[in-house]
């Protein structure tokens, strides 16, 4: 049974959106030629511990940090609040859940100003800020265009073994849900969750964790993330193309997920839909709707469901990682025991494997 | 050993391109809802017993015809010629080699006047025409122009046991092959193969044959492919979507294969190159290059290597399905003595499942 | 002299964003002919009346009402706010204000609950509702889908004589600026304005005034509105492509400006950027950049600065038009006393028709 | 009265393509700015006089010579022949014709074999060569893939004061028509001719000639040429785009228009239609229809009438420019006693200045 997460009498801090992810990579230099030459991030500021790196339509200092260390891990899952108070407001929450707290005033990485890092109850590294340098927004400057252009932050995606139970403490912190998925028996495999108005600025995904699932940047096109995959194919990289691209179910967005050369993943997203009403609709899907991951009906690859990143905690050493003990999405979708369907049958059932693309699964 | 299609005396005919296909489906309302509905190829005409179809902006009266038949099967690959004494050549050319052909100056199908079909040496129905009907041309109609529009027919694609024996026979029809896949032993594994100035007007790809592995129409951007998979995930037969979309390493189109209600494929594929100079390079695939078929590395569908629909003879009874000897594309690829590479050992070798995607073999 | 709008002490209402537009319309079927043949919108509910048209991913009742009348005209601007109470806090700023309102427990057009609507102090006829029937969400409808599918309500678009007036009294309201458009002697000829996290929810454009400028809906990409140009064309109706395509200076969008059968104005829209951190730059662009409208310097047509459609005060007759008596933007910058420039000169300056495209302007 | 060109007594050579264009430009240093950072053309080979020049999917040595001199022309435009014979052929038919030529065993320029120059019967300085050296084809090379990439030439397009008589010429050299602009007392506006299968491989501009009107790369999606508007803007050299983008009428290709440092036009095209068949229908236009050079009915700027670039004989020297008697489309369609039409009247006349654009025009 779930134990959730309690809700602090103090309020939560108001999120504006995800802002940063901090990386740590064994191989600066490898990391580079991934995140730079490869998807065309554009350096902020660089040295030999640390590259700091932007999206094409950003303003602050930056999106991501790549700093290099001994294990392969996501240091910080960063957001920014509404104003400096609310780094504040955010300690204090963070002191009543019982967390392990830790404020800079001159933050934890360059360009940032005064911030917090938690370990969060589900035991991911969670900052929040406000202050942090302005840089040039390229957003005009098609000069330095690629074919693939990353334009934006989009969102996280962590592993964590109960999602109801991260949902009830993302929920308190004032995310909203825009999707998620589940079965019939009550079972969440998954859920979206956002601040800014588009599908998610972080998603829960059920599995063994704490771990970082992916992080995503977005592109203004489809053809965008199509050149990506020609360019990985150029390179003779094809192999870490993991899965994609495709269309999903949940969000709509048209997707691609690749791996760095740690094993990091990356999803390379566009054209979600807005979310900004305060009753906008929210969208569950059947476990067993062969369409929910994949518009198409293509399989998700085992890995994508099994292999993450390790977190760490606010000494840099990686948090252990606890098993789900909820059903499986992959076991009950993949498996021998489990089926799926692309559509209901005409009673309105879910038959079993209608419409299942056997082909695809061998 | 190959036993070698003789070559004739007489000039083979001058073929401008495959111009159309005759298929015989066993559902024509399903079929309709399936070319037109969902694809919205435009009716040239229609009956009860029939359907014309032509792509975008097309000219001639038709590049496809669904006929009621009770066998699902290909009744026709028909290829245009230069001129209508180019059809005389053809039926001397087959007659000299010795084949079934049969005339009639009316046309086989409605729309087309004088032609000449033939079972030629690997057992496929050949018509070749010049006499058409020409029809409205849409190309600039807007008003009628879909999401995932079709824009021209591109090519056949043919199954046949003995790769190398029908390329010689169509070379000497004065087709050019644009690219192959082979592997070190000599083995020809499928080849490609044109007279309009793309990749291809057909190909042959080895398994047992003879039969029809996919017809292919084009689009004019990627979008619109994209937009064809989310159409058929709307209407809930997206386990009809096959195999991709990708993009190919052979002719590096963007390419997508669906299945007809009758099993038959159509690809839909978008960007291949020039290939009208005389000297054109040939590209010469391993057939151990993971990204040959996919540049992303997809890993090929077993169905799509196994699966192709019957041909018939010229009295509409289904041709005898001879089995390949040679080594099979998927046996090797995919078996468990096959090996692939995603790109070369630094020694020059390709290395045993140097950077194969294993992960979406499973 | 501006002589601004008092600020009220009552808090302004939470406005969520633009969220329909009433116009009226001479020829309903004419008008039908042009926002659902030509631009797809779908059709919500439709009586010999009125049409409630709504856009791809909107999941309320409209986005737009096309009602019958004797004079072309727009008859409101909706904007949804936060919550029910949010009505009662819109109703109470007005009435401070000093403006005519009006509320109605059951709404002013279909599908629309309680909602107050006000005379502004800038002439136009502003509604605030949050009560909204929820309709089908057609996001996955892609068998639905068009070539030039419009998917969002991005904004509305206002003319006023005094800008700075306005702009104060929208900043009351709650509006940001994302950009404007100034000259070195302080005039303002044009201001952007946003509650969601877009450039803009409506937009100020220096004029005579009080008229609607146009209604804008977005579509996912580019090639999108390129196809309804095309469909202009292929219906014979390419005079009503008013101007662009086009890649606006300001909020760097791809645009069309596109006119409906009683001339009011509509654009199309796809791409800008992201605007809710709380200290999202504004943009500041100068009157006499000869890229501020469109970032590729092609030449505004007189048209698009003098048209625009009359507004109706809640009794249902048009509002007076007073005139701009500060600068106009065509004035300065097409006319014989204006300069503009493409690139500033090396000194900084903006040299006296540096780069300016004359050939365009003739 | 039109003074025909003769037709040859031997035949005609057996063109291939358009190939290479030789440009003399006069700041080598500014073109290779152009050409190569702003276009992204790939450098085969360049030294302190010349630059060698091709697309994305070109595998000849070179589609474009930028060649240093005092005066900014056209030195040379360069078809490919089927075979080394055919330069055989070229010499005999011009030496028949009474042509100036000059044959080169080892070309004109680097790259290059045998060839023949000669001075055209419209003055224009044409080569033929089949001998090339091949380069790496860069197809699937998409790490070196730009957003704006031009992967093919596509065609050139030539001034010439009597069309009539320079398409009679270039029919008996074996072109075909594809479409014209013709008015209803018989003159001949423009002309399209084609060797390869697309629209054309050159055209012929009624004007003051000879000159060259452009030379046209193609892209392979519409978002490419959008791409190079931008990055004009983002470098501040809008000035430098003289008209589009838009879609032609004529040809139904997405085209925009350049200028380079010295004037030369360049455009950029994509996406017309398969032109190979015997009897591909020609498509007329009338020169008072509106959309015929722009589909949405935007004004074409009057310098795109008037400018255009020298060509040179084989000494080197410009040719001098003769002046076109018959009317101009510019005087006919934008001046003050010319009418346009968008659409029929329904009596089927074409009303003057029926749904014209005239706000554009101003």
């Amino acid at each position: 049974m779930t134990n959730f997460v309690s809700t602090p009498s103090v309020p939560a801090p108001d999120i504006v959106r995800c802002a940063y992810l901090e990386l740590v990579v064994t191989d600066l230099a490898k990391s580079r030629a991934f995140y730079v030459d490869l998807l065309g991030l554009h350096v902020t500021e660089e040295d030999e511990n640390a590259i700091y790196l932007r999206s094409f339509e950003e303003f602050i200092h930056h999106n991501l940090v790549l700093r290099k260390g001994p294990v392969a891990a996501a240091a910080a899952f960063a957001y920014r609040v509404k104003s400096p108070a609310e780094v504040d407001a955010a300690e204090a929450y963070y002191k009543e859940l019982g967390c392990r707290t830790e404020r800079r005033k001159d933050g934890f990485t360059k360009g940032v100003g005064d911030s917090v890092r938690v370990e969060d109850p589900l035991g991911f590294p969670y900052e929040f800020f406000y202050d942090v340098e302005h840089v040039e927004r390229l957003t005009q400057r098609y000069d330095l265009y690629s074919a693939g252009e990353l334009v934006r932050l989009d969102h996280f995606n962590q592993v964590t073994p109960d999602v109801p139970r991260g949902r009830k403490y993302l929920e308190d912190l004032g995310f909203r849900v825009s999707e998620d998925i589940k079965d019939s028996a009550g079972v969440t495999y998954a859920a979206w969750m956002h601040r800014k108005q588009t599908v998610h600025d972080t998603a829960l995904t059920g599995g063994n964790g704490p771990r970082l699932h992916h992080i995503a940047f977005s592109t203004h096109e489809k053809h965008n993330i199509i050149q990506i995959c020609d360019k990985m194919g150029a390179l003779r990289i094809s192999d870490r193309i993991e899965r994609g691209p495709g269309r999903h179910g949940v969000s709509n967005a048209f997707y691609l997920y690749i791996l760095d050369p740690d094993g990091h993943r990356v999803e390379i997203y566009t054209q979600d839909y807005y979310t900004g009403d305060p009753d906008n609709p929210t969208v569950t899907w059947d476990v067993h709707d062969n369409q929910r991951r994949d518009w198409w009906g293509n399989p998700v690859v085992p890995s994508w469901y099994t292999e993450a990143s390790l977190v760490l905690d606010l000494d840099g050493n990686p948090q252990p990682v606890i098993e789900r003990t909820d059903a499986s999405e992959m076991a009950v979708t993949v498996g021998a025991d489990g089926f799926s369907y692309t559509r209901k049958e005409e009673d309105g059932s879910a038959g079993e494997k209608t419409g299942f693309k056997l082909g695809a699964q061998v």
